[in-house]
């Protein structure tokens, strides 16, 4: 029997990081823990002090990040494997992670975090801006349009508009609200790099992150002095002065554990660290796509599409497309929902009945299986509703914040499955108008790869998106992809000599499965279904691409109501 | 002090019969009792039989309405005076009724209602087909394409559109699944008119049901034998043969109580009985209104609209236009949405947390009153929703039922209250629509008086009919309008040589009052709502007038799918 290597993977989440311990042959999960931040999200008090944050500040604490190295690691390889011996830090040949973004923070120039110093430690802006940070919309709003002003034409890469959850605006806000920290930061640096710099001591910027949240392209690099200068004279330098130029690229080796690192993790020094990816990002080899023509789709509180493609297409409302972001060799494209699971625990939450909480009690149930079995009884078209899935704006294609949700075709006979059922067909219209939109541009979308929390939860919900996409969907065996990802990337950092791989498709391919469990479009459903999906379009470019804008009049009659 | 004189009002409701007695000196009610009918609306099984009754299908049985008379009017005479004095039945001068319309049943030349007779009695035609008896809408729209096929100018009385719940509808319906019934009948009469038949001993047709239901006017009388021979050969002869022509007047004596009559009801034996009227319309007078420029709203399940004017006009989408239908001397216009109340109960029953049935379990209120008191604490336009209030169609000014409810603007923020208020809203904007719509066309609406059950119980909606219609709302005094009305009537019929009145216009003034409590529009919210209406008004008529039949088309996928 041949000597187990084993990778790990630690993703970086919103709440808590995840670690997993993974055996490289076939990518099986060994074992498995979480360590949830002991400051979470910060957005109401700095820790120790009594200073109240801002509504849309969403901060995080750099400490958090370490505390999961030192306390996931070495718990999974005490865990060991299944005969229960502990696994050897010999046998453990790489480790990879993988992060939320946006999520930037300021440091010295040896990546001490401002927020660690003493004399920054009590300002709000000396701390991380997680990626769900939202203060920075006004510096967002004065880029685009010096950007489009300026006719730039990498806005066309992003969907025609930076998000103020990304990295210029964020830095931006800095600059504009608390001068002395930006100028006392040598860095502003993706939390994602910042902990591969505690890990193996080197300073790198991810090509991912870069390309997705900063700007940066392969051939075109950082926005130019020109551009920043034209936004705040104060910030022209910003790319040279406070930003590594050493972009490292997805499935190269960062570097080896530091002395410390390996020290905190329980590993040997000098260990294979993969460059850091983004949670979402890396999902995708581990959901099998390393190849154009099948899309990853991410289920959870929202919908997030990958694709791949050799071309370079400009899609419009994209999220973003780089070049060698998602699997080397390939442009790599991100679209969105900014809403799925939300919508249904919202409508739950509010729009339920108490008859019905009683039901989903008495049958020992929560209330969404409820809604699910009692909608799942539904034909399709049954209730006679149409919803456009914008409780949390459009992110793809409109790229629209300020667009909100509409239910239409309610009767008093319209039940609470009518309306959950509507919601989810409603997500479903919005993934397809994604697709045709890759595909009308040139970026063909054959089948579906299912990831995230939702494909194992609803039955429903995965029928209907592959009623009305018409697409056969699969689903990635593994529950983790993100975590599972970075350890084939971390297996890949490794190399094959060391036992690991020379590439992430060949990672990919011994690492990644399916389910045999898919989703295959019924013929009757699909043809109600494409009847519906015009009806959805045409009230979605009715209210989301300006004939009526009523919803953004709403917004700001209610925003002077409540002023 | 001189002698005391009565009247008594009955109102026919749809599940039970109410009765007052009025004091004809101020209109002060004495007495009053209900009597539910033993059968009540027969919706499921035909009374004593096994036989089902299919969808759509509502009857009622005329022994319920003779027991009205015998139970409620003795019971008020023997509550007596204030002092707990009985009524002398020589103190009654007069007897008014109101009824449900069009409400219709076959009878034999001598009265009898068909089935009353063992022959008849198991036959669902031989009932009584209430108001809501939907399964005639086959031959409402071949009746409705006829018309229009024959240029025919009633169309323009009633909005462009007969309702499948009127008269020739209900009758073409008998005859074109029971033409044994249809030929058994001697007579089809309103059954407002048959109770008064029964009271007097005397057939009468009364104008109000007549004009509002029959397409009956003072100058055209009933649709031409040629059009009816249109519609179908055999009903060529319908008018002469199956109905009275002996039309009387609102405001008239129908007769005198026969000895029968006066004998069940513990009345004088001659006592004066008005002409029949609709429960609607005959609130008008009770609610002060007996001229131009005031509209009455009854709000209830649903709303309905009526103005007086001295002119004739066609104003569109209206339920209906009857020269003296309301008050003699006036052309009576009548308007409708199909959903108030209703929609407030719907989505009490299918739309409410169960957190919120707990607070109000735990305040000892509603849930009503809960989501009152919460959206009472908003602002116009705070919640950023607007709705349309179709969940039951829209009566006026689009009369259609194809039409189904709309919510727009929902966020991850929206709370129960919030979609509550906004259903308020979205019917005060259907109201104001209608307002505006009869100003449109030269018939003004300066001031509204509601009676009904909902201006007693929800303060809110009051000011939001004051601020969105931008009219003084004031309440009549009285919750019973339709029976106090039919108390006016009665002291009309008896005369003022009587002791009553001559004209409805000194009864009214006499007998009628508003509270003192009213509503006046808020210049600052009425302006806020300036802008929400204008937004409800392009909405309406995107979905309303056919730009988008997108709710049409949903309920034939829906018709298709439950096939």
């Amino acid at each position: 029997m041949s000597k187990k290597r084993y990778a790990i993977g630690i993703d970086f989440g919103t709440e808590s990081g995840r670690a997993v311990l993974v055996d490289v042959s076939d990518g099986r999960i060994v074992a498995t823990t979480v360590h949830a931040y002991a400051n979470g999200v910060i957005d109401e008090v700095l820790p120790g002090t009594d200073i109240r944050l801002e509504p849309d500040w969403a901060l995080q604490d750099p400490n958090d990040y370490l505390e999961v190295l030192k306390q996931t690691v070495p718990a999974i390889l005490e865990q060991g494997d299944s005969a229960g011996n502990a696994i050897d830090p010999d046998d453990v040949i790489g480790v990879g992670i993988d992060f939320t973004a946006c999520t930037v923070l300021p440091t010295k120039a040896d990546g001490t975090p401002l927020c660690f110093m003493p004399e920054w430690r009590e300002h709000p802006h000396g701390w991380i801006k997680l990626w769900k940070h939202h203060a920075a919309q006004p510096e967002a709003n004065a880029l685009n349009e010096k950007a489009r002003e300026m006719g730039l034409g990498w806005l066309d890469r992003y969907g025609g508009k930076i998000s103020s959850e990304w990295f210029f605006p964020k830095v931006w806000q800095v600059l504009n609200e608390a001068p002395e920290v930006y100028d006392a930061a040598d860095r502003f640096i993706e939390a994602a790099d910042w902990v591969i710099w505690q890990m193996t001591g080197r300073e790198t910027r991810n090509n991912c992150t870069a390309g997705y949240k900063a700007i940066w392209s392969k051939r075109d690099g950082f926005p130019s002095r020109e551009f920043l200068k034209a936004l705040d004279p104060r910030l022209e330098n910003v790319v040279d002065e406070k930003m590594s130029h050493d972009i490292q690229f997805l499935g190269e080796r960062a570097g080896g554990l530091t002395a410390t690192a390996a020290g905190w993790m329980g590993l040997k020094e000098g260990t294979a660290v993969a460059v850091a990816n983004v949670d979402a990002h890396v999902s995708a080899p581990a959901a099998t796509v390393t190849d154009p023509g099948r899309m990853v789709i991410i289920m959870g509180t929202s919908n997030c599409h990958m694709v791949l493609s050799e071309e370079e297409r400009i899609v419009p409302g994209m999220c973003g497309y780089v070049e060698d972001g998602i699997i080397p060799g390939y442009f790599g494209y991100e679209a969105g929902q900014s809403c799925l699971g939300d919508h249904f625990a919202w409508f739950v939450e509010n729009g339920v009945p108490a008859d019905y909480a009683q039901a989903a009690a008495d049958q020992h149930i929560s209330l969404h299986e409820l809604l699910e079995s009692k909608a799942a009884r539904q034909k399709p078209g049954e209730h006679g509703l149409v919803a456009l899935d914008w409780w949390n704006g459009n992110r793809s294609v409109l790229v629209d914040v300020d667009l909100t949700g509409l239910l239409l075709g309610a009767t008093l006979a319209t039940k609470a499955e009518d309306i959950y059922r509507a919601l989810i067909e409603a997500t479903a219209y919005g993934t397809r108008l994604i697709i045709e939109t890759f595909e009308e541009n040139g970026i063909p979308v054959n089948e579906i790869v299912a990831t995230g929390g939702l494909p194992d939860r609803n039955k429903l919900l995965m029928q209907i998106y592959a009623d009305v996409t018409g697409r056969e969907i699969k689903i990635a065996a593994s529950a983790q992809t993100s975590a599972l990802g970075s350890a084939m990337f971390g297996a890949v950092a490794a190399g094959k000599a060391e036992g690991g791989y020379d590439t992430i498709e060949q990672a990919s391919l011994a690492m990644a499965d399916l389910r045999d469990e898919r989703y295959v479009p019924i013929p009757d459903q699909a043809a109600v279904y494409d009847k519906l999906y015009a009806e959805y379009v045409t009230l979605h470019d009715y209210f989301g691409r300006g004939e009526n804008d009523v919803m953004k009049r709403l917004k700001q009659i209610r925003a002077e109501a409540r002023q």
